[in-house]
């Protein structure tokens, strides 16, 4: 019998064993809030990449059976989690109650994006996702989520389109952090050359415009295709593009050198596994990485430096940096080209 | 046809996809070396703890089919990397043939001990374990290594009993990186608070032993039963000592800061999984979390710190750093606790 809430959300564990909602198989999903809750109504979620693309590929395209497999991880775990690759992504709604007790300072009737991945939400979804055609990550929904003491949750601009700032905020951790390791180089007055290993993406093109506004100096973005090239190089994001498949490690490797490299910083956006091996061996001696990819290994990380006796530092790309929506916000409103690479993203 | 070797090892591997050793399904073991590198014959092997345990539980402790299992492995993939943990282990052995380009500066005859992963190391064992009852890490083994280019070995020292040296070279990451990171605490003028998850074990111990060498504050090991309590307390090398199971996130965090936490720096050397929500929240705003164990989730790590929107630095413990051998070595000659962890542990 749970006596008292956690910041935590750990009084909404159903597990056996004790674990934090994030670990956990099953959520107590119930709609009554404990006193530091918050409950939203749901209105769209937003599907991790990662997440996305791996039950596009086990469903071979077929959105029904997509949307059918939404649906029963939704029910089994009470928050969307995929069992594969362990991620999730996070939605939008409006406040709809507010705890007494709740920390997070929000009110009845805002739109907020929940800045906390649905991995370790309580998720409850009422209109078998009857909107949605199970082909993009983005998903009309109709339900209910709750926010614990410890979760983020943003209220959504008036400026810009809902679509936009989702799509913003749900990557805002990557230039948030970028920006931070950039500023250290700065700090310690150097310019670092940075690339971004797909850096045609969401993350990838916020990381390139937080690296220059940062101070950074050669900026190389990579991407797999000449079409992402082509966009890339006209966003004027990045000093030098490259079009390389990045696990390839040898040619990883090579193009960023041959682009002005090795980077002290390399920044990893791409949602495919087995980059971890390219992205040390583009990096320099005393260099930095950090992993944004869900579909990082740590174990190949952190064997695949050793192997190549590769003096890195490789950094877990924490989703949380305090001010990082502002700063992605901030980016996309001032960035002609981040925005026009949004933009046609989300076309 | 490969024209020309590789310093990472490319050229050994057989996969049709181009990757790297580590990340190889199938390594070339023929034992012709290419001009730039070094064949060893192996004396000894010392699996990975998490490796290991995983093939004592798939197998229930029974020793022939653990020492099976290595067998087959190693036949089917041309090195020992545990499909299950991904994770490998070191081995030692005698320089037999050294190539006319190898820059590693090893000569023929000198008792060497690998710090590259076995993971990415070409080997064949020709005494089908004989020796070796498959209830211990260390395995007595005859067959033959291949290094590459950029491998790292490390001649093995005259003053200490090759167990013990082996047994330090193995984890000789986590006290180099510790020190650097507290170093780098030290070097702003703190002397950071340090927890070491794990700090009964060899890698902890030895991270323990490396914080207080480089000038950290006040040192917590955690560890999970009262019987490593008394050994770490015997060996003094942290100012308190706790009894947790760091699979409870809520458990850990009170315990650690009961015992003077939050951390500036935690150190995460247990090969369970399930301790990243923990280590997260036993770590101070601002703090740094390293992780060792080969058991982490690198999604749980970057979502349980998000999900609880922890501004916490999250580094992926990186098996080499320069000097690190010496270090660890010199570690255990100088701190007579570490010393008598690691003689009961081999006893």
């Amino acid at each position: 019998m749970i006596q008292q809430s956690d910041p935590t959300g750990l009084h909404r564990v159903l597990d056996d064993f004790r674990v934090l909602p994030q670990a956990a198989r099953r959520l107590d999903t119930r709609p009554e809030l404990w006193p530091d809750e918050v409950r939203i109504r749901v209105e769209r979620l937003n599907l991790d990449a990662a997440s996305f693309r791996q039950l596009e590929q086990q469903h071979e395209g077929d959105g029904g059976a997509v949307r059918d497999a939404v649906l029963g991880i939704v029910a089994d775990r009470g928050k969307m989690q995929n069992p594969v690759t362990g991620s999730g992504g996070m939605l939008i709604g409006t406040v709809e109650e507010v705890g007494p007790e709740s920390p997070l300072g929000l009110k009845v009737g805002q739109r907020v994006a929940t800045l906390v991945s649905l991995t370790l939400t309580p998720l409850v979804i009422t209109d078998g996702l009857a909107d949605w055609d199970g082909r993009s990550e983005q998903v009309p929904c109709a339900g209910y989520a709750v926010l614990f003491g410890r979760s983020i949750a943003a209220v959504l601009p008036d400026d810009l389109p809902t679509g936009l700032s989702l799509a913003v905020m749900d990557v805002c951790g990557a230039p948030a952090l970028t920006s931070r390791v950039v500023s250290q180089y700065v700090d310690r007055g150097s310019a670092p050359r940075v690339a971004v290993i797909g850096g045609g993406g969401k993350s990838g093109s916020l990381a390139l415009a937080a690296a220059r506004a940062a101070g950074a100096g050669r900026l190389v973005g990579v991407v797999p295709t000449e079409r992402e090239a082509a966009s890339l190089e006209g966003a004027g994001l990045a000093d030098a593009v490259v079009v390389t498949d990045a696990r390839d490690p040898i040619a990883l490797r090579d193009s960023v050198a041959a682009a002005g490299g090795p980077a002290d910083v390399t920044v990893v956006c791409v949602d495919v596994p087995g980059c971890e091996g390219g992205a040390v061996l583009s990096t320099a001696d005393g260099g930095t990485v950090i992993f944004f990819s869900m579909a990082t290994s740590f174990s190949a990380a952190a064997l695949g430096a050793e192997g190549v006796a590769a003096d890195v530092t490789m950094l877990v790309g924490n989703g949380y940096v305090p001010g990082h929506a502002a700063l992605a916000l901030d980016l996309l409103r001032t960035d002609a080209g981040v925005r026009r690479l949004f933009e046609e993203r989300l076309a």
